[in-house]
């Protein structure tokens, strides 16, 4: 169908590419550069008159730069006539700015959404959102795929023994919930406590975890010191080993050391932020999402069912 | 007036001082951090219910960042009740994108105003736009100062003789032409032609030079290429001495390098943009806009006519 065309900007390329090659299509040709002054310059070097158009970004970081550069290409895009602006993000920075945790403070991730939808967005589809409330932050129609079953495929095709999924803290439980269910496996809890203020916490867990394989998972791994406190506190308490797993790895600030000198033996994320090379190491195998979004693409674009994607 | 409050942000946090102590009021207070994986993190820390605020950021380089840290914070203040939120934009950057010069490039100029609106700025006041017309791209109101009277007052102190006002280009001929008037004397254009394409332009002059002290006035001085091929043109014309000056120094890559090897004897700037470290050269002279900007911001408030500033 050239009517469908796929963009990306300069947060996922080696995605954006995969996706293509899944669908069958090449990569729209955009230029997104610098001004000397660091001002965002980007050009639409085809027609796209008419056309719908598929543009990946995750807003991760550098989440100001990438957003920047996300909301000036849908600008442009709409000036040379799309007809409709689908914007695939493989990871929606900001989600943790999801509510006023404190008095006075922005909620980012709704502002993202309206900027989003100011510049001209008319759908979007994402993996994994911090929050599933996200979504009624925008007007347009959102569709969320999830992390889980890559994920959990993943794990089943190891052929562990005896597996526990792990919830790394008390909201994370409906998502080790569904990954147990998909690999038939109880779910233990680590359930922190500060017994007063100014005391340490308190790694108490929930579940039976003894002599058992505990799979962590979160939706986003940041600095990595509750999921690397999380493993120490399960082989202390008698776990045989640990896995650890998440969709976005953020990995900012002391996170790959962290996890270098942790207990976990292996962390499993996605591509929905690309790797920094120094963030490859042996420790951190990547699962691609490309497959999982270029037919959702497909699915949209065809205007037949995305949740049924996970059926 | 306690319902007056001036906020500020990361860009112009001197030039915000300045202005507070030129109202006689103090800064409010808010903090604007980054988490560990750089997400601007503001919060308001102090109760700004019913006030009028007016926020000062410059979205100068690093433009992304300035830009994310003004919405987030306006986002901010409007979830926390203010009642009117001014934006005092000392520089408005992007402000070059402000019109499609190729097929299929964005207008980020008219983006950023909208990205403003849906924030929930109420109304806009700046300086030296670089293309008067941006104005119109807002639905709030806008008040726009000028930079010529303070520059031009500059150059009056100094009792040149025998000066010309030297426009580098024939956009910035109005602008000269109204630092000429204030300092009565005549002025002068550059005049650049390619004669064939691929050949290199020729520096014209219309106008007399001969013998003169010649002040090139321009918006903004980027990286300086335009100004400094000017004022040596003018030199080997015949001027006695060059001056240059201009109100926003963005002076990114080769800027000051090539001021300083320049026939340039002084550039005059202003302060919308903060100087970093190292562009603070003998060469560079900076007025402040602070002054200006209070008043401004005192006449707002009191309702009263910003125009009349500069009768
Ligand atoms: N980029 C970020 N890095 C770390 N913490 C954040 C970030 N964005 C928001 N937060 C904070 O994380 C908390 C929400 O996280 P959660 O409780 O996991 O939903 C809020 O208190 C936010 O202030
Ligand atoms: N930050 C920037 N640095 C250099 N050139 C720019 C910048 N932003 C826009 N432009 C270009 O500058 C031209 C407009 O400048 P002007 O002719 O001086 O109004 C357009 O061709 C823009 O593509």
């Amino acid at each position: 169908d050239p009517s469908l065309k796929v963009f990306t900007l300069n947060s996922n390329k080696d995605l954006a590419q995969e996706i293509t090659e899944n669908i069958g299509v090449t990569l729209g040709k955009n230029s997104v550069m610098r001004f000397s002054d660091g001002e965002v310059q980007i050009n639409i070097e085809e027609s796209i008159r008419g056309c719908d158009i598929y543009l990946i970004q995750s807003t991760s970081a550098p989440a100001n730069e990438h957003i920047m550069e996300l909301l000036i290409m849908i600008d442009a895009l709409k000036r040379a006539s799309a007809r409709t602006i689908n914007i695939v993000l493989p990871y929606y920075g900001y989600g943790r700015q999801d509510r006023k945790a404190r008095a006075r403070e922005p909620i980012t991730a709704k502002l993202v959404a309206n900027l989003l939808e100011t510049a001209g967005a008319t759908r979007v589809l994402t993996v994994d959102l911090h929050a599933t409330q996200i979504q009624g932050f925008f007007d347009i129609p959102v569709d969320q795929l999830m992390g889980v079953p890559i994920l959990s495929d993943y794990f089943k095709a190891k052929k562990l023994d005896d597996v526990v999924v792990v919830s790394p803290d008390h909201g994370g439980v409906v998502r080790a919930r569904k990954m147990a269910d998909r690999l038939k496996t109880p779910i233990a809890i680590i359930d922190k406590r500060r017994p007063k203020p100014n005391v340490s916490e308190v790694m108490n867990i929930v579940g039976n975890i003894e002599g058992k394989t505990a799979i962590i998972i979160d939706d986003i791994i940041d600095t990595a010191g509750t999921i690397t406190l999380a493993a120490n506190a399960l082989v202390e308490h008698g776990a045989k080993e640990v896995y650890a797993c998440c969709t976005h790895p953020v990995l900012s600030g002391p996170a790959i050391e962290r996890i270098r000198n942790s207990k976990i033996k292996e962390l499993v994320v996605t591509n929905t932020i690309a790797l920094k090379e120094e963030q490859q190491i042996d420790k951190i195998s990547s699962l691609s999402v490309a497959p999982l979004l270029a037919e959702a693409i497909i699915r949209v674009h065809e205007h037949s069912s995305v949740s049924t994607l996970f059926d």
